[in-house]
């Protein structure tokens, strides 16, 4: 080709060019995103990524990551969409496989923040061996969005004779929960807030798939559902069974790990932690005699070291969820209207 | 459950909290989105859906909506984001299956808005059968979005014996144009322009697999890649297939359609038609024996009626496209920039 090549880096910031689907589209593909992941179905350059399987059960799940802010203590919001997407398959029993990943853009994202974050995807897909195998790119004017969002719909493969599923919770099934919580949500306040704490707080962020795959191999059928306790918190999660499941729940708030300083934090700010956003913890619905081994497998993973039994299911109030309280007391856990903080992940 | 609800129409518009993940966007979910896609995956309320499948070549593409306004004459950005991405997958010779569905609304967003976009996006499924099997919901401040983004991802099923791939173009293959180009472009413009022509021109954004697999049943093999010419028009399309199959093209401007009236608007905004975005006409690239059976393939279907034949691969100037003018000229037809105007898709 004939023409003279400026190299991507002499824009400083993102234009509205760069999404327009000419020249510059162009390049942010084939200087930033192509030699990040480098896979033959990104390199066919078509409109979308054709692939073999033979897998029967397939899990497909969509998120929309739109944290404020796009950087934060223990990840971004590349490894968040990477973790979000491929936790949620987990909660599937699936296996994750593939990704697509499409950004919005606001005009005048520096570059430099883009790499970056194009470098936490990658870097984030690595431990389960996840390809980023589709994508597109927005670019949208200053003032219609926000640095930066990110959507990842994640494919997985359902792992053989699993089925996890909110409609399989049943009374008597025990709740067990992979580690201590709120640590994403309060690592995003405190940077947003601009507060600082004794201990640096860091987000949860991970990928639950290799605790869950073991849990999966160890209790097999007597795993009812699973659900990473997100946007919303533990409560919100086990809310969202109660009612889709017709079943009720009961919480014993002294079982449920919350690190000193994270309980430090949510006083300071007057949250609860049983509703503030994880990005690295899950709740499983086990038969109960399956509560030892799954606990077993949990703890033999690093992620579920601090994982405990922390409720059950009961016939009683269906669709209620009631917390035993530190206190010795009993009061219902409502569902809240909202995070108590938006845009966490 | 003792809770007393008022309905969600009390809201006039989205707050923050109908995507915090508690009780508001429970409602949103309940009361707008599953009776819209009323299908057992979405009913499971898991954080994924879980499919079987007997396919062994399945196609994923993305895509993230941005166009403004979101309402526009000939659509709106519902049946916009469905025809797009299922048009990727046409383009990847797969009938479309499943698609998942994820909103980033701006806060302040008319619900009556909100409500009318996923009609259309279900409306829009029905000539395909394809399924929503899975979404998100969130929702950003004031002033950091624009009204609503939407990002669709689908999954199609590759059909038997069909491999259509940019790196399958080959000197000698001719160049079919399934209909008159430019139209969704320039509706978007006129009434972002706040312009009015003549006639009502209205986006062709329209569902390609019925013409698509039509083609592919005639050509089948012969059939070596095919385009949809949406962002940067036709001329980005063969631009892109120039060079990544590393041919030459030629392309005679007398034989693309484009309607009067279409014309007249691009004259008065000072555009080329051939940069101009389409949301429902594809580019073939087919074995010279294939032409006149491909040809009247496409104009069986009423979206195809005006096909023709506009240019032909070279072995010539690599990675470069020529264009034989109107005027029996020559010139190179380069690569633009980027759209002629930001966020027509």
């Amino acid at each position: 080709m004939l023409e003279c090549r400026t190299p991507i880096e002499t824009y400083e910031a993102i234009t509205l060019a760069h999404g327009g689907g000419g020249s510059l589209t162009q390049r942010l593909i084939s200087e930033i995103l192509l030699p990040a992941f480098d896979n033959p179905h990104l390199a066919e350059l078509h409109d979308g990524a054709v692939f073999h399987t033979e897998h029967r059960i397939l899990a497909m799940t969509t998120d929309s990551f739109v944290v404020h802010p796009y950087l934060f203590p223990g990840g971004d919001i590349g490894s968040l969409a990477v973790h979000g997407t491929a936790n949620d398959l987990a909660m599937c029993g699936a296996r994750p496989l593939y990704l697509s990943l499409a950004f919005i853009i606001e005009e005048g994202l520096p570059v430099e923040h883009f790499r970056r974050i194009v470098t936490s995807v990658r870097d984030a897909c690595r431990p389960v061996a996840l390809q980023v195998v589709t994508g597109d790119t927005k670019v949208v004017e200053r003032g219609k969005g926000d640095g930066i969002f990110i959507n990842t719909t994640g494919i997985g493969v359902v792992l053989p004779g699993v089925e996890v599923a909110p409609r399989r919770v049943r009374p008597g099934d025990r709740i067990l929960l992979s580690g201590p919580i709120a640590e994403h949500g309060i690592a995003i306040l405190s940077v947003r807030e601009g507060l600082s704490f004794e201990t640096d707080l860091v987000s949860d962020s991970a990928h639950l798939w290799p605790v869950v795959s073991g849990v999966l191999q160890t209790g097999g059928n007597a795993v009812h559902a699973l659900r990473d306790a997100t946007r919303g918190g533990v409560a919100s999660v086990v809310n969202e069974i109660a009612r889709s499941a017709g079943v009720g729940i009961v919480l014993d708030e002294a079982e449920v790990p919350v690190r000193d300083d994270v309980r430090g934090a949510c006083e300071i700010l007057g949250l609860d932690p049983l509703y503030v956003a994880n990005e690295g913890k899950f709740l499983a619905f086990v038969s109960p005699d399956a509560v030892e081994t799954t606990l077993e497998a949990m703890r033999r993973h690093p992620l579920g070291r601090e994982a405990t039994l922390v409720g059950e299911v009961t016939k009683e109030h269906p669709g209620v969820v009631r917390l035993r309280t530190l206190f010795g007391g009993s009061r219902v856990l409502d569902l809240a209207a909202g995070e108590p903080l938006p845009r966490i992940c």
